[in-house]
């Protein structure tokens, strides 16, 4: 347990003055990012059903605030409908390597304890890059047997959130030991609802949430848990992965800020599909070819491209639609852009986005196959109606680290979110905007919703 | 998945007319056991530490009650701290086959929805009926694999609690379906804490009971789950279970009870040591011996008794006592007693009870180890100090289906738990007694507490 020993004694350590510039930079815009996600969902089933859960078993006012409802509740409630809200649209953040997606987890259950605590915004920055670093390692650690069966987000993210929690609240070593203990032996969640398309992914994030900042409120009053739940004989690893490497659980703690490789969303798609989609646009730009010119597309992808993008031939709803690679790429073909009012609007609708659905097939390709999950890598091949050929490539899609959204960028994507759901006006967006760039220092964040 | 479709119609179905008179007398009794369970916890760490949860993040009032504080709360918490509670002096029922609690769980979840939906008496039998039946063959599903890295308590505990809420709602099939699949997603809980006597323990129970709760309120809202979570490729078999049959899930619906089949616990300590302290006592009763008299004691036991109480050599706790098995004869020897004020005032520090700990040795049986899980067979071997050798046999440990508590039993068994923490008088526990004995006639619960 010497790994666990030395997460827990750097989480325990770690100080605001310790973390870079540019990593608390990417914070606040992964949380911006965040906040439009949940805001996106306002209204969209199945919301408000937790809403409603968080009204009829949670208190009528309370310390910190439901996002999409605008009510106040208790911070376990608010963890999570704000947990399940900000995932659905699938535009907020993930982490490639563990395949994470922390924002959601993280975020949703540190606003809610800080504002419950009375925290500041510097505060709440480092708590919310202690939850980054131990949740992307433990996902790391948990390996791809974990993610074959078990939605890491669901599983690691009732830890991240903990630990966020639990730095908010100021853990010591021996403290954080055991809030993993008993995060961890809450940890669960299930792929088995995607064969159904079933509402559980709402479900996983938001338990994530709640159930870690349960476990740290209840640790900080002295309930104790596992030593060693990670990689003992009984605990997590043992029991749900069969590729567990305790080396990255304490992988260059300190001086790899693995927030920072989070990278986020840009088009409204299945991340899957997003390599290919930047790679067309970019050889349609550069040849200046329109989408009637072009007979066939071939995307060249990893089998996990494959596995969960094969099974959607003919999309019937707007959630397939996002998991059709043809719809996406008739979308980037037709309109130039695949965002969730285009998906709403045209992915299942439109005549041309549906015909050049039927030019596109995607073949498994060694060297994209090898490099994933590290790298995705996009590549296409078009054919011309007219015969020519073309192909592009690109190796980091718009949004991973090396090709981030500027912060304008983001805030065009924070406005097109609230657009969507209708949950805040232009006007209040730019408010939100301007709070989160001075979340260094903000002393409060009561006001922030 | 015709298992499942199979349970989930059963349970749809299942009406109180069909339940024979005998299985609700012991469902009534296993009641009664769970309610003093609950309340001989009243004050012990950890559940403090969850009644000032329940306040912090619940309703200050509220339509369930917390039996421990007295408080009344939403049904959630009222769930949770309950569900902490009646697990924790490990005096509540145990099922030999599925190696399930079911009380703590099913009881917990169901009361509190109960009060909070304005059930009747036979209305909660019912459903409480729904809930072993259903937790008691998922268990036997996952087999002795998922026993032996995850508490089936807490993992399965959640399903059975979801069931017994779902059944309170008045769920057909589809709704069970979608139950299953949001309880199962949930199910969480590894047995890496014993190692560190951490308060796991009751963090499992306690949110395996509210999370089945939580899962049955959202489903009743109409929030979909997996329809295949128990033998689905990426279901709870599949990911938690390398010996899951699927056979088990309906095995006999509708004619075996399964709830008959509950064991209670006599003795305070671990159910492991209870087959040998039945067989000692027995013996010493037989041949008129005393404890002075006895030289050696050897019990020849199952693998699994040498797994859990081999560690313990001489305890230094009161709860290491319990799974101590020199020191639980040697209570039975020197008191012929082994109860929970036993070992609280006596099972460390008395000098003939430690004397005797010292003569007892457990040796593997082939026989009794092949009859495990399904029989718990004590058998003990005497030597007296004078020479001579005596051996005695039980096939039922007292308190399994076989060779249960009479009601006149159960009655002094509650006002011992109820003694034994104070939580209620010896007038307040006969109150309560009789409320019990009339559970099939009341129209409301609320009052019950």
């Amino acid at each position: 347990m010497q790994a666990t020993q030395a997460l827990a004694g750097f989480l325990a350590d770690l100080q605001y003055a310790h973390i870079p510039g540019h990593v608390l930079e990417r914070t606040e815009e992964l949380f911006l990012d965040w906040l439009g996600s949940a805001l996106a969902s306002q209204g969209a089933h199945p919301i408000p059903l937790f809403e409603r859960y968080a009204e009829r078993m949670g208190p009528t006012q309370g310390s910190a605030r439901v996002l999409t409802s605008g009510r106040s509740s208790s911070p376990y409630f608010a963890a999570l409908v704000n947990g399940a809200a900000s995932h659905l649209v699938e535009q907020d953040d993930l982490h490639n390597s563990s395949v994470l997606h922390p924002a959601t987890v993280v975020f949703s259950a540190v606003l809610a304890a800080a504002q419950d605590l009375g925290k500041s915004g510097q505060e709440l920055l480092l708590a919310s890059v202690a939850g980054y670093e131990a949740g992307i390692r433990i996902g790391e650690f948990l390996g791809r047997s974990h993610y074959r069966i078990f939605h890491t987000t669901a599983t690691v993210g009732t830890l991240a959130a903990a630990v966020g929690v639990g730095k908010l609240l100021g853990f010591d070593k021996e403290q954080f030991i055991n809030l993993l203990g008993s995060a961890g032996t809450q940890a669960a969640g299930l792929w088995e609802f995607l064969r159904d398309a079933a509402d559980s992914k709402q479900l996983h994030t938001a338990k994530a949430a709640a159930d870690g900042l349960l476990a740290a409120y209840l640790t900080a009053d002295g309930l104790t848990g596992a030593c060693n739940i990670l990689e003992g004989d009984q605990g997590l690893a043992a029991g749900m992965s069969s590729d567990a490497d305790p080396a990255r659980l304490n992988d260059r703690l300190g001086t790899r800020w693995a927030l920072a490789e989070t990278s986020f969303k840009f088009h409204a798609s299945c991340r899957h599909t997003h390599p290919a989609a930047d790679a067309l646009l970019q050889l349609m730009q550069r040849e200046g070819l329109t989408h009637e010119q072009i007979a066939t597309v071939v995307t060249r992808v990893h089998q996990g491209a494959i596995d969960v993008l094969g099974r959607v031939v003919t999309p019937t709803t707007v959630h397939q639609a996002k998991f059709s690679m043809g719809t996406v790429l008739g979308l980037i073909a037709v309109y130039g852009s695949a965002q969730l009012i285009e998906f709403r609007d045209l992915a299942l609708s439109d005549p041309q986005v549906a015909s050049f659905r039927d030019k596109v097939q995607m073949q498994l390709d060694p060297e994209v196959d090898a490099a994933y999950p590290a790298r995705w890598l996009g590549r296409v091949e078009v054919t011309c109606t007219d015969g020519r050929r073309f192909s592009a490539s690109i190796d980091e899609p718009k949004g991973d680290p090396g090709n981030t959204l500027s912060r304008p960028e983001l805030e065009a994507k924070f406005q097109r979110l609230l657009a969507y759901s209708g949950a805040r006006s232009p006007a209040q967006g730019q408010a939100l905007i301007e709070q989160v760039w001075q979340l260094r220092d903000a002393r409060s964040l009561t006001a922030l919703h």
